[in-house]
C-alpha cells in the first residue's frame, strides 16, 4: 500500500485517522523481514564492494570535523559534495552568513508526487585528542570494542570480507558520519541493481549539528525551494541498546540553566570565619535539593504543565518496548534509579532536569581551608511536546525566587550582593520546543513499515531522550520528522574513542536502500 | 608582680583562682601603655637599625620554605640556627625521622625559676607563583596594600626611615617569619641596652606547620629535656581587624571529611537517561542540605554535646571584644551572616561545619549535557574543647548514614555501588583536640598585662577561631599555650600576594622585648 504524497494540510486531517493507523502499526508488526527487494540489492552490492566502502568512510573520517574549525569544515563539505555529484546527484552548498554550509543533495525522480528527506551532520563533538587511544582523525580499525581489550588490526586482504563485530575507531563514526556512507552506498547498490525510486529524494548535511545546529533553520528559511519536502528522516544517534532498528518521532529539547550563587567576596579562612561568613556551597546545595524529590519527581511548580498528552498508539508502542532497565543498570552500575517503578522508555516521554555539574572552590588534595566565594552548577532542562521553553526557564527562575534568592540575570555587582542575603546570578540558554510526528499518521505507519521489512520488529519511541534539530526543520519547511538511526548504542558518541560496530554501517545501507525506494 | 616558677601541677591549683584572675585582668586593662622598657628600648634600636632588620626579613624570606622542598627547609633551618648563634643563643636542630627539622634555641637566665618559650613557624603555604604578582621568593616592597593599587618601590636611602605603612611581599611575610625576625631584633635591642631577662627563655620554629605539623608532638617528646618550659607563647597568625593586639587562648582544631557519592559508572548522556539515572550531583546535595540549616546551625546529632563552657572571664572577655561584624561584612562583602544575632567572636568559641568545596563533572562553558558520575565535596569541622575529635568525625558518618547512605571508607567497587541505592566513600582525616588555656590563670593574667603595657588594650579571646599546634605542644610537654599574633589581618595569609605591613614587625619587636623579659 502506498500513501502518495502528503501534504502539510493533509497531515491535520490524516493526525485524526488514529484508529486506521493503530490497525497498521499491527499489520506492519507481522510482516516478514528482509524481504525489502532494495535492501536485498544492497546487500549484494555490500558483500562485493566492502573494501570501497570501507576506504571511502576512512577518507572521509579523516578529516577534522569540530564545528569551530572553518577550514575544515569547508573541506568536508566539499568531499560530501564531490561524493555526491560522482554519483550523478546534484549538489550545491547552502549558507548564511557566519553559518557552517549545509551539503544540499538531490535526486528527482519522474513522476514521483512527494518527496522524502534524508538527513545527517558531518560535523563531530569537540574534543580532547589526549584523551583517545588512537588519534580522533586517523579512524583505526579494532578486533573488538576497546571495552574488551580490541587490538588495532590491519585491513583484511583484498576480497576477503570484513568481520562484522570489528570497529572502526574515530570522532564521527557513529555521530554521524556514518549515514551519510550508508545513504551514498544504498543509492549506488540501487542504480547498479536497476531499481526504481518512487519518490523524489533529498539530502541535507548539516555542519553545525554538534554546536547545537545555530544556523540550521535559518540556512532551510533561506534555501526553502531546495530543502522542502514532505517528511525528514534524521538518520542520526545510536540504534535500540538491544540492537533492535530504533524508529524515535520526536525529541527532547534543552534549556541550559547557569547558576551561580555568592558567599564572601574572596575565599575565606574558614577557621577565622567559619560558622559566620555564609558558604555558597550549602546554599547551592540546598537550593538543588530543593528542586527535586527523592525519588527524581521535579518540585519546580507547573514543571510537568502543558504537557501533550500520549496517543493510545504512541502508549502501546512505549509497552511494547523491550524492558532493558535491570540491562542497563548492570551496565551502569546502578543500585536504583530515579522515577521508579516508571521504566526509562516511559520517564524519557516527560520533562526532566538534571545537574550537568557543579563546582565550588577545590575538594579532595587540592581543597584549601577556605569558605568559597562562589558555587555555580549547570542543569539542563529537557522539554517534551507542550511545553514552551522560555516558560519552562521562567519556572526554574521563579523556583529560585522562592527559594529566598534575588535572581539577577548579569553578574551582581557588591552592592547588589549587600543588600541580599541570598544572590543567584541566573542564565538560561535554549529556546527550541520539542515536536513529536504522531506515529498514527500514514507516513509515520510507512516508515515503520518499510523499517521492518528491513530490520524486523523496531523498537518504536514517542520521542528521543536526547535532541535533535527537528523543529529547526519542521518550522521553515512545514515538514514532519522521523528519526532512524544507524549507530551502535555502545558507540562512545560525544566522548572519546567513539566508533561504529561494521554491521551497523552494513545493516544501515540495507536500510537507507529501503527507505530511498520507499 | 612575679609569679615565679609554675609546675605542671601547680596549674590545677591556679586554675581554682579565678576570682584573683579576673582582678588582675582589670588591673592590667588599666595599666598605661608603652611604660615597658624592654619595648622603649626596643623601638630605640629598631629606629637606629631598620635596614638591618630588613634586610635580615629580606634575606630569610628569599629561601623557599614550601614543607615537602626538603632542602629548601634545611637551608632555612641552619639559616635560622646561625642567626640564633651570632647574637649568641645556643641552638641546634631537632628532629625524627622523617620530621623537618625545629630549630631550638635557649637564652638561659642565671637565677632564673621559670621557662618562657617562644614558638614560630618557618615554613610557608603551598602555592601557585601563577597567582602572585611578584615572586613569592623574591620579596618586594610596595609603598601600599596591592588592594589600594600599592606599586614596587625601592629601598629608601640608608638613615632614611621606612615608611611603616609600607608593606613587605612574600611568602611567609606574614606567616611565619616576621614573628622570628622580631624576637631575634628584640633579644638584640635588650642586650644593647644592658637589660635583664627575668626567665629562662626558649626558642622553637617549626617546619612543617603549614602542612598540618605531622611530626611537632614526636619531636617534641623526644627532645622533651630541650623543649620543657611552663608557657609557649605561639607567635603565629594575624593581629585582630581592628588593629589592636589579640590574645587568643586556645584555636580551633579541624577535622577534614571527604565524601564522594556515586551515580552511572562513567558519565550518560542527560538526554538518553535524564529522568531516570540517579544523579549525584543532586544526592550530594540533598546530603549536604541536611546538614545544617538555614541559619548555620548544624542539625547533625550531638554535634555541640561535650562543649567545655566558657568561664565567665572568658564571657567578658568576649562582650569586651570590638563588634566587627558589621564593618566585616562590608570588607566581604556579605549581605547576611549565619548564626545571627550572634557574632562571630563569639561563634567561633563554638564547633563549625564548612563545606570547603564541590565538585561534579564540569559547570558553565566547559558543561557536557551529562549526568555525573560522582560527585565530591570536602567539608571541615571545627572543633573546640571538649569535643574528642574522632567522636566529632563519627556524628557526621551516623547523620551520612541517617540520609540513607551506605558509608564505606574505601572506594565502592560495582558489587557494592550496585547493592545499595546510595553510596557514600567517607574518609575523614585530623585528631587533634582542640585546647583553651583558662584566662583566669595567673600567667594568663601576666602576659595580659605585659602585652598590654605595650600595645594598649588588647582583645583577648578564649579561643581563636582558626588552627595552630597548641595540642602537640601540651600534650607532650606538659605546658601551657597562649598565642600571641603580630602579623596584620590583611595580610593574606594561606594564599597569593601574602604581605606584612612593616608597622607589624616593629610592633611585633616590641611586644616580642616585653615578653622576652617577663
Amino acid at each position: 500500500m502506498e500513501i502518495g504524497s502528503v501534504t502539510h494540510q493533509q497531515y491535520g486531517i490524516l493526525q485524526r485517522m488514529k484508529c486506521i493507523g493503530a490497525f497498521l502499526g499491527l499489520l506492519a508488526l507481522t510482516a516478514a523481514a528482509e524481504t525489502n527487494p532494495a535492501a536485498q540489492a544492497a546487500r549484494q552490492w555490500r558483500e562485493q564492494h566492502e573494501r570501497e566502502i570501507f576506504d571511502e568512510f576512512v577518507s572521509l573520517l579523516s578529516i577534522p570535523d569540530i564545528a569551530s574549525d572553518r577550514a575544515n569544515i569547508q573541506r568536508n563539505a566539499e568531499t560530501i559534495q564531490r561524493m555526491l555529484q560522482k554519483r550523478g546527484i546534484t549538489s550545491r552548498l547552502a549558507s548564511v552568513p557566519g553559518s557552517n554550509p549545509v551539503v544540499f543533495g538531490e535526486i528527482r525522480t519522474p513522476g514521483a508526487v512527494r518527496t522524502i528527506g534524508f538527513y545527517a551532520h558531518y560535523d563531530g563533538q569537540p574534543l580532547d585528542p589526549k584523551e583517545w587511544t588512537t588519534p580522533p582523525f586517523q579512524p583505526a580499525l579494532r578486533n573488538a570494542p576497546l571495552e574488551k581489550d580490541g587490538q588495532v588490526i590491519p585491513l583484511p586482504d583484498p576480497g576477503t570480507p570484513f568481520n562484522p563485530e570489528w570497529r572502526l575507531y574515530a570522532r564521527s563514526a557513529g555521530d554521524d558520519k556514518a549515514p551519510i556512507i550508508a545513504m551514498l552506498a544504498a543509492a549506488d547498490a540501487i542504480r547498479n541493481a536497476g531499481l526504481k525510486m518512487k519518490s523524489n529524494i533529498k539530502f541535507a548535511f548539516e555542519g553545525e549539528e554538534e554546536a547545537g545546529s545555530p544556523n540550521l533553520e535559518r540556512v532551510l528559511a533561506a534555501n526553502k525551494d531546495l530543502f522542502t519536502a514532505d517528511v525528514w528522516l534524521m538518520c542520526d544517534g545510536p540504534v535500540h541498546q538491544t540492537r533492535r532498528q530504533l524508529i524515535a518521532f520526536g525529541a527532547r529539547t534543552v534549556v541550559q540553566v547557569d547558576i551561580t550563587v555568592y558567599g564572601p567576596n574572596h575565599e575565606l579562612h574558614s577557621g577565622h570565619y567559619g560558622n559566620w561568613a555564609p558558604n555558597p556551597a550549602l546554599m547551592l546545595a540546598k537550593l538543588l535539593a530543593s528542586m527535586k524529590d527523592d525519588n527524581g519527581r521535579v518540585l519546580v511548580d507547573h514543571f510537568y504543565d502543558g504537557i501533550e498528552p500520549l496517543s493510545a498508539t504512541e502508549k502501546r508502542a512505549i509497552t511494547e518496548a523491550p524492558d532493558i532497565d535491570q540491562a542497563l543498570m548492570q551496565e551502569f552500575g546502578l543500585g536504583s534509579t530515579d522515577g521508579a517503578p516508571q521504566k526509562l522508555t516511559e520517564l524519557i516521554t516527560l520533562p526532566s532536569l538534571n545537574i550537568r555539574g557543579m563546582a565550588s572552590s577545590r575538594t579532595g588534595a587540592q581543597a584549601s581551608n577556605v569558605i568559597p566565594s562562589t558555587a555555580t552548577a549547570t542543569l539542563d532542562i529537557r522539554l517534551v511536546k507542550g511545553i514552551d521553553p522560555r516558560q519552562a526557564a521562567q519556572r526554574v527562575v521563579e523556583h529560585i525566587r522562592k527559594q529566598g534568592f534575588f535572581v539577577v540575570n548579569t553578574m551582581p555587582d557588591t552592592r547588589v550582593r549587600m543588600a541580599h542575603p541570598r544572590v543567584a546570578f541566573v542564565t538560561t540558554k535554549g529556546e527550541e520546543p520539542a515536536t513529536r510526528t504522531p506515529m498514527d499518521l500514514p507516513i509515520s505507519q510507512e516508515v515503520i513499515r518499510t523499517v521492518e521489512s528491513v530490520r524486523g520488529p523496531a523498537v518504536k519511541l514517542p520521542n528521543m531522550g536526547g535532541g535533535l534539530p527537528l523543529i529547526s526543520i519542521e518550522r521553515p519547511l512545514g515538514a514532519r520528522t522521523i528519526v532512524v538511526p544507524i549507530a551502535n548504542h555502545d558507540d562512545n558518541q560525544h566522548t572519546f574513542n567513539e566508533n561504529l560496530r561494521l554491521q551497523n554501517l552494513w545493516d544501515g545501507i540495507e536500510l537507507m536502500a529501503a527507505l530511498l525506494t520507499m
